[in-house]
């Protein structure tokens, strides 16, 4: 495999810091790579990443509509959210739709990003539940997929059916097979791709038109239902949420955990895929951003632009202390 | 500067997910390095991991002494606490023996890392006091230094005596003349120096008998202090306080922020520093315990080592998933 190269640095004192390298690819339409850095053939785990790919077969069934699942709820299924009350009510409802309850959900708990919903847990001395597992979204679309497919219960095991049908659509749009699998925060598999191939998926969310087959407009509605539905996808001062309002809502972007960073660009029809190879989400984050500045989507002054990339660093009395920028060489 | 070398991995699902790259140095009691990975004369700012440095002259001054420090207090001036009650109390009660209180801190005030106390605090709707910044016992310590030098309120200043005692101290325990200073997150300055240089300090912590002069009983004191008051040092569940712990007290080991970590073997008479040059604290954490491992003053099997060496993943149901390990080639 070859070698990552610097992609983000901070900054101190006038000095260099400490500096996080990774790997991109810029995808067009046809799969090709238009630019890259590092290694393209470099193996990742696409992990949250790829939820949009993990979320077609619930579209492209027919399950969605069979439930009547709104774009709200589309781009939740494609969230990594970060379990405030828009979230977990959103969550709740969904699962009582389907005439289930947090009890069905395989994600397991943990305390919620949302700082006023965590406080409230808190203060009311409620353990947080599985609907604030930040992949609740995620799940709530399995086990629709799920009472489409009628699977049993554990939706999670790599050999049901609603996860070998994300392995397929995986395989088809990053078209390649996966050397393998691992198994991600929230216990569903999570499978291997290089990061030409998921930049190739996501070119292909990019060309999807609406008016094509079920892959096609399943790829055009989530990555609209994911612009329309920011706050939906991550939360209020995350990265998705703010950098996609940044854009107007034109592009769709997602992080995934251990740096991995994935953009759609509908208007230019590319895909881009990245990881940070030390797994460090600020750098993941500065690089996306820096990208989706050089590819012109993304202005550079934008305030949600200037918290990730040339973002000045302030210490707790407010003072500034560096920043945070890309390498010399990149993008 | 020369090439970090990879240190720490993360494993999942049978393969590399992350990579963690440094600089680290063993060196001896004449200054000499023993072993390096990376580059040794590598710049870095220690960041929190030169504590005792910067505490060097509130014990060579006197100060100390003159205000009654118990050793308790002295590990508390060396650490980055979480801001547990232990902690909190032990600073307001040292401030109040000074006739000052959390107004005359300029550290910030943050939200504690121990969990007991932040939920208090949320509970209670208080906000977090000065107290609770990690660095706070520092900064109490130099407000005891500056008591004794009488300089002014504004002792985080770099021309203020209180700094350019720690920049004199610093430069002639690193050996070096320090290339220049970033401003920490507690205000304070912290002064640049080598990898090597950082070792060659901690290297003269553990050479140091406690019957020579005013600096060499100062390094001893130190050393013993946050050996026997561990859990002042940082605090439960953390890894300066377990790793200490499980080598009974007769290592002295200290993080600092961005990934640098420093120990202190005065059996071996011994010091180390470390860099993980992407700021990631688990990278800092395994490899400060491969390192010790490799000396033969940490035990592999002890649990506080396999929490960040050879350590088992769990995702939020308590599935496996992955693991942290030492690269092939370190140490």
């Amino acid at each position: 495999m070859g070698a990552p190269v610097p992609m983000i640095e901070l900054w101190r004192g006038g000095r260099l810091e400490s500096t996080h390298l990774g790997h991109a690819v810029i995808c067009d339409e046809a799969g090709e790579i238009v630019e890259s850095w590092g290694d393209p053939t470099a193996i990742i785990y696409p992990r949250s990443s790829c939820k949009m790919i993990q979320a077609l077969p619930l579209l492209e069934s027919g399950a969605a509509d069979a439930h009547g699942l709104t774009d709200r709820q589309v781009a939740l299924a494609c969230a990594s959210h970060q379990g405030a009350a828009i979230h977990t009510e959103a969550v709740t409802r969904w699962l009582a739709d389907l005439g289930l309850s947090d009890d069905d959900l395989r994600c397991g708990a943990h305390e919620p990003y949302d700082t006023a919903e965590r406080n409230r847990l808190i203060r009311a001395d409620e353990k947080p539940c599985q609907c604030h597992n930040n992949c609740s979204g995620k799940h709530a679309g399995f086990l629709t997929l799920n009472r489409h497919l009628k699977g049993h219960a554990d939706y999670v095991e790599v050999d049901h059916p609603v996860q070998q049908a994300a392995k397929q659509a995986f395989e088809e749009v990053t078209g390649e097979t996966s050397p393998g699998y691992g198994i991600d925060g929230c216990s569903a598999p999570n499978f291997a791709t290089s990061v030409h191939g998921l930049a190739r998926a996501m070119a292909r969310f990019a060309a999807a038109t609406g008016t094509g087959d079920a892959r096609d407009r399943a790829m055009h509605r989530m990555t609209r239902a994911m612009g329309q539905y920011p706050e939906m996808v991550a939360g209020e001062g995350r990265a998705c949420t703010e950098l996609m309002r940044a854009m107007g809502g034109r592009v769709a972007i997602k992080t995934g955990a251990e740096a991995v960073f994935i953009a759609i660009l509908p208007e230019q029809k590319r895909g881009i895929a990245l990881k940070i190879t030390d797994g460090g989400t600020r750098g993941a984050e500065g690089a996306i951003a820096a990208l989706l500045v050089k590819l012109g989507a993304l202005d550079p002054d934008h305030p949600a632009t200037k918290k990730r990339l040339n973002a000045i660093q302030k210490n707790w009395r407010g003072f500034e202390t560096g920043d945070i920028r890309a390498a010399a060489a990149f993008p």
